[in-house]
């Protein structure tokens, strides 16, 4: 009963803290556009961009947005209404910093769907002008950061931790684009449990895990390389089991509760279940994913499906599932140091077993 | 005979400014890539970046990029060579800055070469990969600014005016991408000298002409307000020649000269020159254009440019470029204030009447 309680106004409060967090975004959208929208010289493309951030912005889950002013508690449990609301902003910068990357992952990877919606770039007049409008994206963090964070004594230090995150996940997408031979071809040879690992730190798990945590750190006035390499170790060990189950999920989730087609397969993608598939595939099995692998074509999707459930790959995903949780839990006891453990743990128990 | 020396010294001296800034460009890319390239997480992903790099930065003019130093030196006549360099090293960051820009630009246009090569997402095996490889660019350059600025006071103040000249350039790429109507559809009401103005303001002047030398100011310790609006009124003027002569040169410039085969008429470009003619054309010279305006099509092509040709606007090009350079030194005389006016004389000789 205890624990239902707990539940309860956990639920009820992590309900609060999305009302609060999405009560902002409308300001920041205005004063992204306010006084160019009564520019004649730039009103079109400041009505243009006004929809941009609107429609790729806040339909997310923006666990990793909220997540900045949850860690933030827990570093400072007393902290001002002032401060919360300034580590809710930077929250939307992540969720600003995400849009950019998934508007242009999405037309580079021809998606169809992204958050129950078309894909930006899919909609009538966008096209390839997506592109500029992920440039758009990225650079509105950064008119938002200098407003609300210019003045304070780590504004340079975040400024350099978006560049850096930036830079780390154009790798992991390098890294994921390139590996993926071209539709049609088949070349297994680069999907390696080693390379799957390095796409989903570098594509992932930076922005995703410690960027958070590591700007609520910064706010907090905790700044010292020590104590941001345990996080980074904590938290990219997160990311890497956030990202398996989200392999997963493409392939087994249900798309009404993903709010997306899963198009791995098709996009060649080295996602967890084929690099596990191949490790275990006898040879007629692989020949069959040599086959059918990397095709828009449904067909050889259910083919490649049927080759994953022979192998029993939603076993092994989730004895994965357990072992990894376990694993964790000893990291954040090992790593943690002086920094308090919930602020992982609450991230931890946000994923695990999530339906989307 | 005087003059003559003058142009000769000149020109060994401008000679000698490439070459410092070439031999500048080899280590740059090496400090952005030793570390990742003995990473085997990695290393492809920077083997793939090198050659980005490699094939799209310095192969243009490199007008922009050594400016900043031909700037700096303009402020601080006594220079010290650490200091001289790190200006060049600002000067490379701008031209990673534009490379950022061509390789998204190239791809939303549908351009077939740039640099008399063919555009980066043309290359076998890139296509829209270059989205990706183009945030890698961006992201190198604050990667650079971190190594050699990090200590320098003036450091915030130049990561605040590349991300604000980013901003500027792609307000002006959305103005310019959303005024010209698909490919086989016109639309020529938007097509404004007022609208022309705007798109090039944003879209190149900003970049190109205020940013080169604003570095060097700030570099010098100059940062009042006053003097940068000063120099940007200069610097956007000249800024809006230049295009409008570039303009000029995609229909009417030798490709072998300017590198490039001119595709703004086939892109439905609101360029300077459909706007003139737009302002002088008859109902039926207006018809023609309407019917063979921004469509691939050689034929269609040439009937545009025969309206062009009736309308004499080569006579009305160069009448333009004559009052425009007048115009120019008077606001020169005007505005540099406390500023030193060959810093934008020297700007301007390299671009009026160049070929290229």
């Amino acid at each position: 009963m205890g624990d239902d309680q707990c539940i309860a106004s956990k639920k009820s409060r992590s309900m609060s803290e999305l009302e609060e967090f999405d009560s902002l975004f409308p300001d920041l959208v205005d004063d992204l556009t306010k006084i160019g929208l009564k520019d004649v010289e730039i009103s079109d493309a400041m009505k243009w961009f006004k929809e941009v951030s609107e429609y790729n912005v806040p339909f997310g889950k923006k666990n990793r947005g909220m997540s900045v002013a949850m860690s933030y508690q827990r570093f400072v449990p007393d902290a001002t209404q002032e401060d919360l609301k300034r580590a809710r902003i930077l929250g939307w910068c992540v969720e600003w910093l995400q849009a950019y990357f998934l508007v242009a992952d999405d037309l580079m990877d021809k998606s169809v769907t992204r958050r129950g919606k078309p894909c930006w770039y899919k909609r009538e007049n966008v096209g390839t002008i997506a592109v500029n409008d992920s440039f758009y994206l990225e650079a509105a963090l950064y008119q938002i950061l200098r407003k609300h964070f210019r003045h304070l004594p780590y504004y340079t230090s975040i400024l350099e931790l978006f560049h850096d995150t930036t830079m780390q996940t154009v790798i992991g997408q390098c890294l994921d684009l390139t590996t993926a031979p071209p539709e049609g071809t088949v070349d297994f040879k680069g999907y390696t449990l080693d390379r799957y690992s390095a796409i989903v730190k570098y594509k992932t798990a930076f922005y995703s895990f410690y960027l958070p945590v590591a700007l609520a750190m910064y706010m907090a006035g905790i700044s010292d390389e020590a104590s941001h390499a345990n996080a980074k170790t904590i938290l990219l060990q997160m990311g890497h089991f956030f990202q398996v189950q989200d392999d997963f999920l493409d392939c087994y989730g249900d798309p009404e509760v993903i709010g997306k087609i899963g198009t791995d397969i098709q996009d060649n993608k080295c996602g967890w279940l084929v690099v596990q598939a191949l490790n275990r595939a006898s040879d007629s099995q692989r020949k069959v994913l040599e086959e059918n692998y990397g095709q828009h074509d449904p067909e050889k999707v259910k083919k490649v499906k049927a080759v994953f459930g022979e192998l029993n790959l939603q076993k092994v995903y989730t004895d994965y599932e357990e072992t990894s949780y376990n694993e964790l839990n000893v990291l954040i006891g090992k790593c943690a140091g002086n920094l308090p453990q919930d602020v992982f743990r609450d991230f931890a128990k946000k994923i695990y077993k999530r339906q989307k």
